[in-house]
């Protein structure tokens, strides 16, 4: 039997990464879903290669002309049609790729079908993963980590009893400034913080990977997925991604995943689950050629946004949601040019100064905090 | 319930940190019965500090002694005390650690009671794999790794599919030489073998892992254990010795046990497997304040005892029996004085030139074999 995957954000890095693991499991796997944004030159691509029989875009123009070009094809728009596409086509797993807290309603949607997800969005468990977890628990669900770093930790856990584990620790690439000063950073461009040195992904990300709140974010996922306490989630500089993360147990034995930097493997791990299937043109990691690994500590004033994380994880409440949503926010104006690199942080530490914590907070509040912040964050730019 | 514990090899490096372990956790283990070589000092402390019911030591006349002065204290000697020490306690778990294909006999003994053992006695796997793991799984024991790097791939598998398993990576130190060039060698001193850069261990060990038949033992002990090819098990020098060695899937994950170089590990593990129970005075691993791993290819030039393990290991039948025979009396010789340092590759290779190897033999043609070969190592020298 095949396993039936939905897709959400398909035209994204990840998104194209996974129609590549599906497409190369032909017998494993079948696409009944996805959706897209407005990338829709792209959708037409994927809908020719992939013909899946439902596809959600963002606009009701491009459902609307894409419907005439692909008459055997569904097309949906909207968040109506992004929750159709994550909840309501039989599917066995939700590959969530979408960026931003935009995934977190489509999420909860399939989570009450009984449907594994398979989550590439952190934004949406940094923004309400009390609640989603709790939901996931509610019905029975697995949450799959996608993110190299958790799909890692996910791996050393197995067969593991969670009772042994003493600390996680999340590897860091560094991003594409790691060889600068915080003081350096006030000239950087859009174009330098988009080339990251090891990963392939998506701009949200690598702009994220840069200033450190990916790592961040990373931490508060770890914290909801894993059910660990911050104290039990470190990180470590690792330039060269080949390490993806670490648990140590309380043997002092330290369980770690390594492999080449290829996002093919986590994606295709989470959708092979309990199993590994091969991987196709396959990147075989040789440590022989690589030579050297190396290890530091980050900094967490160079950082400032690891620091801003670790805060709003431990002060918990509505605090992870409007700092998720001011980061949102300050790096759609970094890519716009509104603002300079270092003021993403510099945003997001003021918003998050003049926030007023709302503790176990229902959907509803988290939703209301995500807009209002976006909008605060948008009147202290204008 | 306490697991019973019955220990070979109480003296020496092994066996002595696996009093350690059993001492810190009095609540986890009983020590019911331990047996020893020549090292009757050492017996007389154990006895005091461990109090075990029975101890079997290699002479008639020590035991003799012992009991006059520990009379609460039953004591044998011999091959039979050896064999009543592994089989006929009623211990849930032998820990062999005895040096040598000496550990061969008893270790069949407890596998025929049912006994699970754990193995740091790598030369009886290498002396007869075979005939070992085919009564292991025809009286459903488990053989537990103990040696650091067995016990990282046993832990790496575990809750995996072996049929996924595409590589073994066997990490190596490198020794004492490692680095030395060939010719640099014709001069080294037994004091210079027997100073290993990372791990404290047992002489014959130590020198093994100078030669890098240490090496080439644990990738023929890794075939059994595992039931894998030899195209499927690498080796990598690694000198730092925190990746303890690593498994590769067919989804390209690598999969490691890390940790500082600290025999009580792997040996708790073995003991306390399927579980993980906290270790005593831990040594955290920290991979900031180490810094840097380096890896390289090992050269099966420089090591021509790993290129001679291969072979045997790849012909099979007596002559993984003989390498290891001669070897061991190699380096008893080395330890002597009787020969130089890199004469001990040069003996065995030309002992396995002259060997006729005799494919699927019984536990007698083994027995002989191993006999044989040291009458011949021994007429080489004179």
């Amino acid at each position: 039997m095949k396993k039936k995957i939905s897709l959400l954000g398909a035209t994204g890095s990840i998104g194209l990464q996974t129609l590549e693991v599906l497409a190369a499991h032909p017998d494993q796997f079948e696409l009944v879903a996805l959706s897209a944004g407005r990338n829709i030159n792209k959708v037409r691509e994927i809908a020719n290669s992939h013909k899946p029989p439902l596809i959600s875009v963002m606009e009701k123009a491009d459902a609307e002309t894409l419907q005439k070009e692909f008459p055997s094809i569904r097309f949906l728009h909207g968040s109506d049609g992004l929750e159709e596409v994550a909840a309501n086509t039989g599917a066995d797993v939700l590959l969530n790729s979408v960026i931003g807290s935009v995934g977190l309603k489509p999420t909860l949607a399939a989570i009450r079908q009984g449907i594994t997800i398979a989550i590439a969005n952190k934004e949406t468990l940094v923004a309400a993963g009390e609640i989603v977890m709790a939901e996931a628990k509610r019905y029975g669900v697995s949450i799959l980590p996608v993110d190299s770093e958790h799909s890692a930790i996910f791996q050393a856990l197995n067969g593991e009893n969670p009772k042994s584990i003493t600390r996680l620790v999340i590897t860091a690439s560094g991003g594409s400034f790691r060889d600068l000063t915080r003081d350096q950073l006030a000239d950087v461009t859009l174009k330098q913080a988009l080339a990251h040195p090891n990963w392939s992904m998506g701009n949200k990300l690598t702009i994220d990977s840069a200033t450190m709140f990916n790592k961040g974010l990373e931490v508060i996922e770890a914290h909801h997925l894993f059910n660990l306490p911050y104290d039990q989630i470190d990180t470590l500089l690792h330039k060269e991604s080949i390490i993806h993360s670490m648990v140590e147990f309380d043997d002092t034995s330290v369980m770690a995943q390594l492999g080449s930097p290829d996002m093919r493997v986590p994606i295709q791990y989470a959708l092979s689950y309990p199993e590994r299937i091969p991987m196709k043109n396959p990147q075989q990691l040789r440590l022989e050629q690589i030579g050297t690994l190396h290890f530091e500590t980050l900094d967490l004033n160079r950082y400032k946004a690891l620091a801003l994380a670790y805060e709003a994880g431990r002060t918990g409440g509505t605090l992870p949601t409007a700092m998720n949503a001011a980061n949102e926010m300050a790096v759609g104006q970094f890519m716009q040019g509104n603002i300079q690199f270092v003021q993403i942080d510099e945003l997001v530490e003021r918003v998050m100064e003049q926030h007023h914590t709302i503790h176990n907070p229902d959907l509803e509040t988290i939703m209301e905090t995500d807009i209002l912040t976006r909008k605060i964050v948008h009147s202290m730019i204008k």
